[in-house]
């Protein structure tokens, strides 16, 4: 599989309609600039959707799910077995974003890349394995480079899906142990932050757990100093999930369908697709600044301003999630208030 | 009319639901905490509501309108006839709150204390006419000791219709021109601040105009230096609108009814609500962090934690309104997540 779709030009944000919308919020009965980044999401989204009337009642959420094999290394609060546990039960409605999408009338996808614990096949989950696990990235390369297209591509896949179930917004999930782990080697090495920087508790590190974290985080760095370029990090130090998620934030941007973004991991991800391909950037809306150490700094990064903040720091897109009725508030107001012609209202 | 009623006792929490709701949470299949503040939302809200499974689905919307003495200083970057015309555009669905109650399928009720501007009886306007406006505190007392019980009643039969309705949380806001320039009267005198500390722009003040806020307020805070009752100081620097959500919170914790507090003037109103009756605390949830200058400092003093920081600074109810949905699923997680147990997933 080629990679060279990864740099295929994104599409355009419509600056005229961005401007009429922004035109259309003075006229609206409030005083002008008082909803905030209510008035800024929707102009956002117009100028995305490339309509005057912003909508995001159409939510596609793709979860992806993937092992590690970093978690030998002992990073993680929970066995390696709860990612297949948990895959089943994203399919079977228990799990925390499987009770959201159900509250916000979403779809969700379930897909597993590969799971050390294969729960086998379950409605609702898209099989697309490409190993029980990534390699344990202390000893070598993550990924395969076979692997890592393969990745990419199921991120793709499911936002083919999404255009064609007629998503009106693409939220990205995942679940993996250890994957804070990845993500923060990731992190990492496109910031070139060193590992205390960024490392965090993840699923629930106690603080000796963090510091053992951060000495696996400086083996796998120092393995991988000689990856140059942002795919060749991802490949190396990612997971499959992580990858997929790439893949995903890419091809939204490509097919010109916004992107919200979840918690630490998923940011990660977005970070690594804007250094592949910066036009992806302007697809980004960012759900909340989570829990998670380092997450802030990925937003500074990316020059993100979240919408929530709320101690949140379990990803699955649980985060990203709770934001859309953010993003659905901020349509309906845009689209449903009188003017103050309309209403009679006098202006300042 | 007596105020003797606003010192009657709170309704209390349940504290045993509080710890089994606290339990419940670390068997969910989540890493314990990761949830951040919609953990602590659902237990809070199952204490409140005294039952395992809290809910929100029926959300009770008061808006409290009331026209200001203190208008006549130039303290607004509105027209005074602003109050009345927002009136009809509340129950004509036009203004942000229609909109978003609307979009939540809360109940809204339009309140009309007394505008200068009267729009007269209008369908969805409850009338409880006190006077056109009050008075301006620079000169005398912003209410006399009638006109500042039939206020406070006025927000406890808001509460009274809404438990009648079934209402499982209650949401105060307020259209008045120029009140901000009365809550900071209040905040400043219940916090014994200086108005330089509190005043802010309001609908959109300029440096300038904050300066003469602020100059306007010094003048009324002298004047009414000798009030020390929080309930003296509020009838003498309030507002109708502000004292109908003293009211309404003081009645609303003393029928059990949770109240999420909005922008800076209801958080005022909850700040001489807790210093007429300090039980009434436990029942407030805050749902933002407002853009207005003094916000921050009067949820310091209410150790309040909102849930959103959104620069908005609409007042209206909307910032509460913008916030029910998060209240919303953290019931519906707390509610329908599956255990470790149920879902056979290992846990840490």
């Amino acid at each position: 599989m080629s990679l060279d779709w990864l740099g295929a030009p994104c599409a355009t944000p419509d600056a005229a309609i961005a401007d009429t919308a922004r035109a259309h919020q003075t006229q609206l009965t409030k005083p002008p600039g008082s909803l905030g980044q209510l008035e800024s999401l929707a102009i956002q989204l117009a100028a995305l959707q490339r309509v005057p009337n912003p909508a995001v009642e159409q939510v596609w959420i793709s979860v992806f799910a993937g092992d590690h094999g970093v978690a030998d290394e002992g990073v993680s609060a929970f066995p390696q077995v709860v990612t297949g546990e948990m895959v089943r039960n994203f399919a079977t409605g228990g799990a925390a974003i499987s009770v959201l999408a159900r509250s916000l009338g979403a779809q969700l996808e379930v897909v597993n890349l590969g799971t050390v614990n294969d729960p086998g096949d379950i409605p609702g989950v898209r099989r697309a394995i490409i190993a029980p696990s990534t390699a344990n990235f202390c000893l070598g390369p993550a990924m395969s480079e076979a692997q890592f297209a393969a990745a990419l591509a199921a991120g793709a896949d499911s936002v083919r899906a999404a255009k064609a179930a007629g998503a009106q917004l693409f939220i990205g999930g995942e679940m993996g142990i250890a994957n804070t782990t990845a993500a923060t080697a990731v992190a990492c090495a496109l910031l070139d932050e060193p590992p205390s920087r960024l490392a965090g508790a993840g699923t629930g590190l106690n603080a000796e757990g963090i510091r053992h974290k951060v000495s696996v985080l400086e083996r796998a760095l120092a393995q991988h100093a000689d990856a140059v370029t942002a795919a060749e990090r991802l490949r190396r130090l990612g997971g499959f999930e992580i990858a997929a998620l790439t893949g995903a934030y890419i091809a939204a941007a490509q097919a010109g369908l916004p992107v919200l973004v979840d918690g630490f991991i998923s940011t990660t991800a977005a970070l690594a697709a804007v250094a592949i391909q910066p036009q992806v950037r302007a697809w980004l809306l960012f759900a909340h600044r989570s829990k998670e150490h380092g997450h802030a700094r990925l937003l500074q990064a990316l020059d993100a301003e979240p919408l929530l903040d709320l101690s949140l720091r379990l990803g699955e897109a649980s985060g990203a999630a709770t934001a859309v009725p953010l993003l659905r508030l901020a349509c309906a107001l845009h689209n449903g208030m009188a003017t103050f012609a309309q209403a009679g209202v006098s202006n300042a």
